[in-house]
């Protein structure tokens, strides 16, 4: 229980955002924290439920006097964010991001930081299906990894400092250039949400099965899509439109093997699939032994609801 | 708690047969539970875990003078169960069976019944990503939907009994027909499984990212990917070679919404992309008004611990 720095801003009052003033609040890790969000109503909301020390109607007096500047808003907008609040950045400060995709935010957020800011891109693997600020928890960082994107020649004294941040909100802590970052999401997180998006789409669509039959014969399979495709809409857009690339190469190899399996299934290859499923199942467990996920039998069953 | 039959005999003791006879001896709903398994490891287990009253150490023994025969083997053996088995069925025996297909489990099993003996096609939606004889729970049902497709002219008596057991057994019971249950269940169970194997496999293969980044930031996406791609790879080869149209027009459906979503991304289409997920989530709040899940925010969290 130490401060790590005087004042952090949150700029985006969302899921992210405030889950860091809750980490940061039970570790006592900021002398203050201030927010801004951009609707009248999240400002609010956020002064009704204790969410951020001060909360101010504009961005400039949110990040006046800030050690540590946090956008939390959609990685669409940020370039604009950052534009918006950099006469106002406290010389010193570090300006850091939570968003999904790095290279674009540093590519549009970059060049508008003034000289003595240190810009510290960082990418929380977290989150649920939720989003607001009533949605956030301390715990939402809990053993989960942070990654951390410095440009080269950033300060390390203020690399290390917002790493003793996110570890103290309980992260686990890695650094990775901007690309393979970007390559990495594409697999584990972007492309399996463009493909929940799909799946889930395509169930609404058919006509013959109705509504009702999907919803109530929800099986495992399809019901753990509806979560992923419960995200929110404006944040998936923008990681989607500024991964572009590595999105869609993961998407493009994705398909040719989709294709193959599609054929051994026409063809009744049924070698092709039981080796390729009992190749996956190992990779189940690898992540169970990393201790990212646990083997509790609740898959498909209300053992969530505890 | 109440007998429904003096004796019941499963016929293969993998996480399904096992999960039924816990939720049979929770109820107190038959006078005995025997069973059969092909392997002699498995027998061993089951003997040695108290599955099942009486382990035979052939199919003919564990279905003699049975009431209620169930198999619960995978969907492509059911066919030469059916025939090995016919001939010590006991008149006025119900044979039943747990398939995740209908219309191949009908066609193959059916025709090997001797007349006397009720056929009613049964499909509990319930399951986890473990299998084998330890795998089985007494709540596995509990809440959860099973379908009953009786052939027109089913004895209602007989049916009425399965329906009873089922009940009784924690289940919600509908009836459907063969077509159209095998149709649903592509929807919603079957092609979403292959596409999560297939995401799976795409990542195993890529190179560049390594195995143990892709487990170690194994984001929400893909850690509920993982869970899905770790079931049984018998049991999903012989769901897809067996329910072989129905899978192959979703996923031809799949594949087309995913390239109209692909194109967007390229084209920089944001409104698209913006509308198409807001739709899908809506679809998760019915799933979790129709009380199949909750709303708990475990998404990529380690709630399920609990």
């Amino acid at each position: 229980m130490s401060v790590i720095y005087d004042r952090v801003a949150l700029i985006g009052l969302g899921l992210i955002a405030s889950s860091m003033h809750w980490a940061i609040k039970r570790g006592g890790l900021a002398g203050e924290v201030t927010g801004y969000a951009r609707t009248e109503a999240t400002r609010q909301t956020a002064r009704d439920i204790g969410l951020c020390d001060r909360v101010f109607d504009t961005m400039a007096e949110a990040v006046a006097g800030a050690d540590l500047v946090v956008l939390c808003v959609p990685v669409g907008v940020m370039g604009e964010v950052a534009a918006e609040i950099a006469p106002h950045l406290k010389p010193g400060a570090t300006v850091s991001d939570v968003g999904s995709v790095k290279a674009e935010v540093i590519e549009t957020v970059g060049p508008h930081l003034p000289e003595g800011v240190h810009f510290i891109p960082a990418h929380p693997i977290a989150g649920t299906e939720h989003s607001g600020p009533r949605s956030g928890f301390a715990e939402l960082f809990d053993n989960r990894w942070c990654l951390l994107v410095p440009a080269e020649g950033s300060d390390p004294e203020a690399v290390d400092r917002i790493t003793r941040l996110w570890r103290a909100m309980g992260s686990n802590v890695d650094h990775m250039d901007a690309e393979h970052h970007d390559l990495v999401l594409a697999v584990t997180s972007h492309a399996p949400h463009l493909i929940a998006y799909t799946m889930v789409g395509v169930a609404d669509d058919l006509r013959r099965v109705t509504d009702s039959e999907v919803i109530k014969y929800s099986a495992a399979g399809f019901r753990d899509f509806t979560r992923i495709a419960a995200s929110d809409p404006t944040m998936w857009r923008d990681v989607f439109l500024s991964n572009k690339n590595a999105t869609l190469e993961i998407l493009g190899r994705f398909t040719e093997e989709l294709f193959a399996l599609q054929r051994a299934i026409r063809t009744g290859d049924g070698e092709h699939l039981h080796a390729y499923f009992t190749r996956t199942r190992a990779i189940r467990r690898s992540i169970i032994e990393a201790g990212q996920d646990t083997d509790a039998p609740d898959f498909g069953r209300g053992a969530r609801k505890g």
